[in-house]
């Protein structure tokens, strides 16, 4: 997967955290995770590898394919371009990117065949300034100044997610019909003219001056709702039932099944 | 807090979920937690407590301010505009948001005054469709297909973190520079001039043809750099040291501080 960018932790102290990390990981489709030193001696034994595993909730083979390193200069030796993440300043000069405008630079990267990392430092202490300076840009995730401590695998959820927004082309916004259809206009009128016709005969429009009003407000709430045809065909049904028609004709009357 | 999505956790199942829902929702800046009939009857007492404060980092604030309801219907009576996250379809006409768009529309409407909240089902089995037909809107958050079973917690970050970005104004990408300032053209045009007069007396233009090449060659890469008026001088110092000045003189002619 070096079509992705690579994971570094570094120095990760819990299993646990290493094993929620591959979860974020795999949610976010991100293949390759590499281990800087961890506390724990590699390969883990049991209850340990265990204890990851089950925080990993089956993104074992993230974990069982993690290759292991001494040094952070050894985990990205091969990398040609490596973002750390930090919520600290460290005064030194570098470039600092949000999520959001370092995911585009890491596919630009990615597609002119760059490979390119991201460092995690340990939980609590973040990355040290020995390891920034490897780094050639450093990301930030704009949170609560007051609290922006993030757990290391939400911190690499945050990066991950980011990253799937960029290549996933989900509609952003769509309305979901399941095994309907968008009704069509003249649908649409049929019914809005019975609705208004039934309504006449019930003498619902009492003052004649207030109707162009009333079907006004009646028809742009029906149009906003962006009704499917079985949904017509349903508000039919409750339109017959409402003025009397018995359940046989009402069928009849709707066009529906019986 | 009502100029925020209010957070309504529906059946949650561990007490540590909802501590890591708190810390989430602190990280983004959200600040109203409700939920609706969990687990374990509240108040929690110990060490159901003291297992959710521990979750939580210190968020403790929105968890003693969270209030408990016995039905979806009474949590969300007083809201506006209801959305539910789910990652399955339901088989019902409903609107589907991504997290990106669904925040400018929470955002328009908290803008107007409308009150809004995000509805999270519980743990492995998320919202049912009893409740979902409650709200207005769904999100699903894209991600990997088939991997995309998110934790609890992690689910109101990614919303959370969606409304924060909305709100936020970090720039998006600049050089930290510390307590520097940018060098000015003319700091850096005077240390190039420098750089290349030193690399003509050492004799490091051998081809005279080659030479516009070369020196377009350090200048771009010098550009890239957007070098601060302190690195500057540093490298006035690297060059007068590769060049053999005394240290002493060194500073003299680099203008340093000794």
């Amino acid at each position: 997967m070096s079509s992705s960018p690579v994971i570094i932790l570094v120095e990760p102290q819990l299993v646990e955290n290493i094993g929620m990390t591959a979860r974020a990981m795999m949610n976010c489709a991100l293949g390759e995770l590499r281990i800087v030193d961890p506390r724990d001696p590699w390969p883990l034994h049991d209850p340990l590898q265990e204890r990851m595993l089950a925080a990993s909730s089956g993104a074992d083979e993230i974990l069982l394919n993690a290759k292991i390193y001494p040094t952070v200069e050894t985990a990205i030796g091969d990398l040609n371009y490596v973002y750390a993440t930090t919520s600290r300043t460290h005064d030194m000069v570098n470039r600092i990117m949000t999520p959001r405008t370092a995911i585009p630079d890491m596919a630009t990267r990615i597609a002119a065949d760059e490979k390119v990392g991201v460092l995690f430092g340990r939980e609590r202490t973040g990355l040290v300034n020995d390891h920034i300076v490897l780094a050639n840009a450093k990301i930030t995730i704009p949170l609560n100044p007051e609290f922006a401590s993030l757990n290391l695998a939400q911190a690499v959820l945050l990066i991950g997610y980011e990253w799937y927004q960029s290549r996933d082309t989900t509609p952003q916004d769509y309305l979901d019909i399941g095994r309907s259809r968008p009704a069509n206009r003249e649908e649409y009128l049929n019914f809005y003219r019975r609705l208004e016709s039934e309504l006449e005969a019930a003498g619902f429009f009492v003052a004649e001056d207030m109707r162009p009003t009333m079907t006004r407000s009646l028809q742009t709430m029906l149009q906003r709702a962006a009704m499917t045809e079985q949904e017509i065909r349903t508000w039919h049904g409750v339109i017959s039932a409402l003025i009397g028609v018995p359940k046989r004709k009402q069928a009849l009357k709707a066009g529906e099944d019986p």
